[in-house]
């Protein structure tokens, strides 16, 4: 690699690493980049050192933000026993260019490194053999943990689940409770609850780290313990319904229990606040017809397979207006003034029944709506709908009127404009309904049905009624 | 009201009910809903202590979830003294269908059983003379708290702060700290951490509960608090960033101080997982042209308020490329072909472009790119577009080769399109970095911005190019 690379990429690090971390120790943001001792070559020790004493999500921070080359230099950089927590920080995206850069031992290293829950987040991405190799070294609970893990679908609660549990028993006393506490080096993250379990590890309750500190501690577990756990999941169940009760009763641990109510485990605000921004962020992306999250620096087949898809979607529906528009070919040539204002019902139409599937959508997605709702939405968006078609559609054949002298034209603007937000309000309200009535995703693809409606619906309309009233 | 739509609405708040707790005790989400028993009208007092026993989010959640009649109805039963918790759990539109109906001493009832920053959260929905007589009733150092929570802008962090704090000196021992705690009948929501301070409120360290817990009791605090706060936050720091640190290190509290290093206040994960839902479902509503959230059941005029702004810029950028098409007359007279090709040049031309953008803007809300990254990035992009106007562009021509049975026609439709998509996808990149650049926010109206740009540019770069070629 040529020196001049090398300080160009070393320098960028540097301003990453000055960003890195969100709040320095004085609780102020790094508004401005201190000015920079520029790196030599041989100087990477230094660099090596600094990325030492960050925080591993910090480093993935870093990494995401670098081009590829500079990537994998810093990447190689990081001591090796810190790859695998620094892995599982990583976006998919990035992660796959990490990992391709690595070697089998290596890899076999950094997922030596990591608890069952976790390697089951990083499994999918790795070859099979190193996942055999790895599952050879575990303890047989870790194996039998690793296999549960696996088994449970992305979005359920199981894949989010980890098992640091700390269980006591309901018949000692809240002094034996903190004697035994102090026997740990350390309590798993985001302990807020003890999960108390009979002696057939069923749970019989939860006793809160706060009730533990501020009682008696002559007192029995069985005292003061919450006997029926306000939450608890089932590891099959759906990852959203958990994050909707984490928001609502503003948790920060819940224990996921299996059929026989044993605990098998336990779900953390952490987990959950990233399964929510994933899920926000897949939602955003899907809008735009992107499949998955990008590597802004992924290189352009990348981006080209991740997007095709959409266009392809995108291809057919314009072309299908473009066959509607393509039938009124007579009436534009009698009428050139129909090529230029067409345009306009189709996108107005597009745009208003957006918004009415926006909304519908995450109503439906909050619970908010029953299927019983159905008539009464309808008939308030229709309403909307008559509204603006009379409002701006009126406008529009004004301009029309205008612009061609004829008030017959601005007549055929402003009812087309009206009847295609009518039928925007219409699909608006009933595709997400009917996708939910017959168990569909109500989300998905709701955007593109709705355009492709309006437009070919929106010129059918417009030039149906040009050639009907004007020709 | 007429005792059959009682019956009706008794009978969705049951469903409701049924679903509001999202998890029963057994752990099993409630797929089915049980039979039901309709209560008679008189039967109102059952349905009173079924919302008594609920926990003031899900009665929020039922609220949300009613047409506005029965949300009022409901609305009335709940006891006077849950009011205020209710109406900080309801979104922002249906809160305001519910002070709607409140008579001023209710109001007042409901904003004293409320916390300082629970107050301010409230204020801006409620009339001034009641938060003038509220103020009138607090304590001095409330009256100051609420004074301060006011004055910090909407997503700052001392908007989202808390004043439930428990602090300790540093120069005692644990078992001092233990005992202490014990006099506390509950601690504040989320406390994982206690805050270490000198005589004089100044912020030394943070002892977490677990090193409180696993510890020796007879240690001093000062040997095991941490004495470097990981992360601290200062009131006017920007909420956004305040959530990634959340993110980043998993936290579930962390200190507000002032510039003297004070402890003024708290940050929980609760209220970072609320901004979380309602940062990213703002930006969701915001894509398709939603001022803000819409309650389902609002009057129509509401939902044409919350909606016009947006309808009406489309109506200019649609106007505008109706006008360049308008330009073109002549030429589409001539060959009335062009009028059924050129939506889809534009129509994908804008698509391709809000992928992009969305990409973009994406990447620099979670700072993975640096303003030096735009030349690289605009490479990459270009070459996506490139190779996407080939192939798809070159799909197209052929098609209106065979449709209309001109070559050059067909050659016309492939270069149009590769150029629009290479404006898109320069656009795509140069709006929101430009946009960061002079310190604006890079997600607002990209996609209007770019939609406009591709339709108007489309239509021109099509129209021009058969103009020049074809006629």
């Amino acid at each position: 690699m040529h020196p001049d690379e090398l300080q160009q990429y070393l320098r960028e690090v540097q301003i990453l690493l000055a960003r890195s971390s969100v709040y320095a120790e004085d609780g102020e943001t790094h508004e401005e980049i201190p000015a920079l001792v520029l790196p030599a070559p041989e100087h990477a020790g230094t660099l090596r050192l600094q990325l030492d004493a960050l925080h591993p999500a910090d480093i993935a921070y870093i990494l995401e933000a670098l081009p590829l080359e500079e990537r994998r230099y810093v990447w190689d950089l990081v001591k090796a026993e810190r790859d695998g927590e620094i892995l599982l920080e990583v976006s998919d995206a990035v992660r796959e260019s990490l990992i391709e850069t690595m070697a089998p031992h290596e890899l076999k290293a950094a997922a030596e490194t990591l608890d069952a829950d976790e390697l089951a987040d990083l499994a999918p991405d790795l070859p099979p053999e190193i996942i055999r190799d790895v599952f050879q070294s575990l303890s047989s609970d870790e194996r039998e943990q690793l296999r549960a893990a696996m088994s449970y679908p992305e979005d359920s609660v199981g894949a989010l689940m980890d098992f640091d549990l700390v269980t006591v028993r309901e018949d000692v006393t809240l002094e034996v409770v903190l004697r035994y506490l102090r026997r740990f080096d350390e309590l798993p993250d985001h302990t807020d609850k003890l999960f108390v379990i009979d002696r057939e590890e069923h749970l019989v309750g939860i006793l809160t780290l706060e009730s533990l500190l501020i009682s008696d501690p002559e007192k029995l577990v069985s005292e003061v313990m919450r006997r029926e756990p306000k939450v608890s999941f089932a590891p099959g169940d759906d990852a959203s319904d958990a994050a909707q009760a984490f928001e609502r009763y503003d948790l920060v641990s819940a224990p996921v229990v299996d059929r026989d109510n044993k605990v098998i485990g336990r779900l953390t605000v952490a987990d959950v606040v990233d399964f929510i921004r994933e899920a926000s962020e897949a939602e955003i992306l899907s809008h735009a017809g992107l499949r998955e999250e990008e590597d802004v620096f992924a290189p352009v087949w990348d981006s080209v397979k991740n997007r095709w898809a959409w266009l392809a979607v995108n291809l057919v529906t314009a072309f299908v207006a473009s066959r509607v528009i393509g039938a009124f070919e007579g009436s534009i040539e009698r009428l050139v003034a129909l090529a230029a204002l067409m345009p306009i019902v189709a996108g107005i139409g597009g745009n208003s029944g957006n918004q009415t599937i926006t909304m519908i959508v995450r109503a439906i997605a909050v619970g908010q709506i029953e299927e019983s709702a159905t008539k009464r939405l309808l008939k308030k968006e229709l309403g909307v709908a008559l509204f603006n078609g009379v409002i701006w559609g009126g406008l529009l054949g004004v301009l029309a009127w205008w612009l061609y002298s004829s008030a017959s034209l601005g007549l055929v603007m402003t009812a087309a404009m009206t009847l295609n937000l009518l039928l925007a309000a219409c699909a608006g309200v009933l595709i997400p309904m009917l996708r939910q009535r017959f168990g569909g995703d109500p989300a998905v693809g709701g955007s593109v049905m709705i355009t492709a409606l309006t437009d070919s619906g929106g010129f059918f309309i417009f030039l149906g009624l040009a050639t009907l009233f004007l020709l």
